[in-house]
């Protein structure tokens, strides 16, 4: 048994939002709050950033039932950052602020990059002494985090995907003319947005062809491909991961590349609507192209209860975790299926294991022509987005949860 | 009581889909196939294109159970058009094939060119003394058809926009840094789809400024209400119509308009992308356009009820009607609110009255600066959104309806 550590526990959410991020936090906030040995439970306001500006909320403070309805509140309810560690002076700041409200339990929410702040916190406090334990809970939709299975986020993103697509199929469609239509899907390295739109051939409405950042881009085959089967039924429905790049690693749409979020990531988006340029000159077709956008990351409304379950068990568990010695760690969900059907365990990864690295589809899930997923991928993702969610509704629109965030003074 | 008229019926569907379209389809298609007067009930492959290539289904083909699924099927099941009748060859045509087929109900569903088509079907009929009656089911997410309270189609986009809308405003408050973002919204004419954004305020996740095509586009007046709300907020959310145009009727997507669809209209969008740039450049702010695209119009997952319930009724009572003696007519809801809460009545209105107008947002219902809409516009659409759809899943995806097609030889 680890020794009893008394103190106070702090919690924020960095990186893009999810529909499901905040369920996580309320895994964590619920638990600390009902936990003993935790005397006081701060929010962080906007990340990182909230903790080196001192901008921190009294969780206790917060309606019992308001809290609850987080579980299905989309988007970063204690505000996000993209903010990354730059130096030192960051570090003792962070020290400075643990010490002054003797937080002895730290737990950060969010991806690859947000794994890399927990290393470094955990290891600053490591070695100067302060007795702190820091758990991240994973989110992102990516799904490319590693050292889990999958990621808190991706199912209901996934869920989205494949029911819009499966939708716009349906419209696609409904005229007798010839038309292509391109989907851009999320998915900056990894493909395993663009691949969920596999899902929708469970709803006989699937992509005709896929392509994933995970193999380079090569114009030509993209454009015979897309005839070959435009040839056959007169329709042809695309989806195109944003991040779809050509062999020199130039992305599809290099235009919108200048822009880059904190941590130097390029932004990307308009692959749609450059390759629906290309298709409708070589074919002279009709194209559209269609950008599922940011609904993909908080649509909320159609969020996988899989999904919302096991984000809220992540924030739950790491909270468990590190009041049972737990310290220096990732959640991370081990899949069972020993008996026969699909279950989530929960796993600590070291954090040096999950921060930085990305996790990509394996080219055996990729099928050989390089233009589909495989059987492998939809076994694999077809768990995440079962469940319908069971939000509150007021009026037929969405109740989401208001917070009082009572600043800590 | 009118005379007993036995014979055959077709239904075809015309137009952009909407996620309700298939509710009417099954309301009249049901009805027929279970109406003693009705011999047979025939479907037109993509509308009336489809009756002047004799393209033809036999709907008795159908399995029950599939048909039934059409409720929560979106797009066009039978297939659409954008045809609009040429000549009276066109008419001689369609004649033939009613002689031929024996039909004496012709049922079409669709906007004002479809009414404009019904119309001018029992014209022709009625010249030449061929007993046929022909009644319109109405069918637009614009919501701009003459004569109806509101038309079917249009409480579904209304519940997927304002929903899409909350949960892209709690995305977009996320980060501490400033953004504006720029949310555009179907409507050609009218800005019934845009002022839905305004029922988001229900979810406390409203647009801070609508702008609607009813209203001349004014770039300063835009950027000086834009600016306004950012300096007090850090954040700007904007509601914009794909249709709204500056004072001389240019588009503000100008580069867009270019290409039209079947009936001459403009096909439009880019107004985000065209407006982010403009406030990107004059306020220097990071703005992020978002179309919410056709999913408006296919988004069958997230349904209001009472729109499916009132699609059906509309494509049923159309059937009634014409069975009853009624003809020349669009089927029309009338809104009762004698009760005290919101009842929608069954009415019918001439062809001549609906075709080719356009029923806009009455100037009160926007405020007077032109940048919101008002309570009585909420009051009004409210009602319409209501209900949560009841659809078939499948492993966590919409089971669609499975329609054999069979063709009449």
């Amino acid at each position: 048994m680890a020794e009893k550590l008394i103190g106070a526990a702090i919690f924020g959410q960095s990186g893009g939002p999810t529909s499901v991020i905040n369920a996580s936090a309320y895994g964590v906030i619920r638990t600390a709050l009902d936990t003993p040995e935790i005397t006081k439970v701060y929010g962080m306001a906007h990340g990182i950033a909230g903790v080196l500006s001192e901008n921190l909320y009294d969780m206790a403070q917060e309606d019992a039932e308001e809290l609850k309805l987080l579980l299905n509140t989309p988007s970063s309810a204690l505000g996000s950052c993209r903010y990354k560690l730059k130096s030192e002076e960051d570090l003792k700041r962070i020290h400075e602020m643990l010490v002054k409200y003797n937080i002895r339990y730290f737990f950060y929410n969010g991806g690859n990059d947000s794994m890399d702040t927990c290393k470094k916190v955990s290891e600053y406090t490591q070695k100067i002494g302060y007795d702190c334990r820091v758990v991240g809970v994973p989110k992102t939709i990516d799904n490319d985090l590693f050292g889990t299975d999958h990621c808190p986020g991706y199912g209901s993103a996934a869920k989205y995907i494949a029911t819009s697509v499966a939708e716009v199929h349906k419209d696609a469609y409904v005229y007798d003319t010839g038309t292509i239509t391109i989907v851009e899907i999320m998915g900056r390295n990894a493909g395993w947005l663009t691949a969920a739109s596999a899902l929708a051939k469970l709803s006989d409405a699937a992509p005709d062809l896929i392509y994933l950042p995970e193999l380079s881009f090569d114009p030509d085959k993209f454009l015979s491909e897309v005839e070959a089967v435009y040839k056959q039924k007169n329709k042809c429905l695309v989806a195109i991961s944003e991040g779809a790049a050509y062999a020199d690693g130039t992305f599809i749409s290099q235009a919108k590349t200048s822009a880059t979020d904190g941590f130097g990531h390029a932004q990307l988006g308009g692959t749609a609507a450059t390759l629906a340029n290309m298709v409708s000159n070589k074919l002279n077709v009709k194209v559209r192209g269609i950008e599922l956008s940011l609904l993909q990351r908080c649509a909320a409304h159609l969020a996988s209860q899989t999904d919302i379950d096991e984000a809220f068990l992540a924030g739950k568990s790491a909270v468990q975790y590190a009041v049972s010695g737990g310290s220096d760690k990732m959640v991370a969900f081990e899949r069972d299926m020993s008996g026969g059907k699909y279950k989530c365990n929960i796993v600590y990864q070291p954090l040096s294991v999950c921060a930085n690295t990305e996790k990509k589809i394996p080219r055996e899930w990729i099928n050989e022509q390089g233009n589909y997923v495989t059987q492998e991928f939809i076994d694999y993702a077809l768990p995440l987005i079962q469940g319908e969610n069971t939000r509150k509704l007021e009026n037929g629109l969405p109740r989401f949860a208001n917070l009082k965030k009572v600043k800590v003074v």
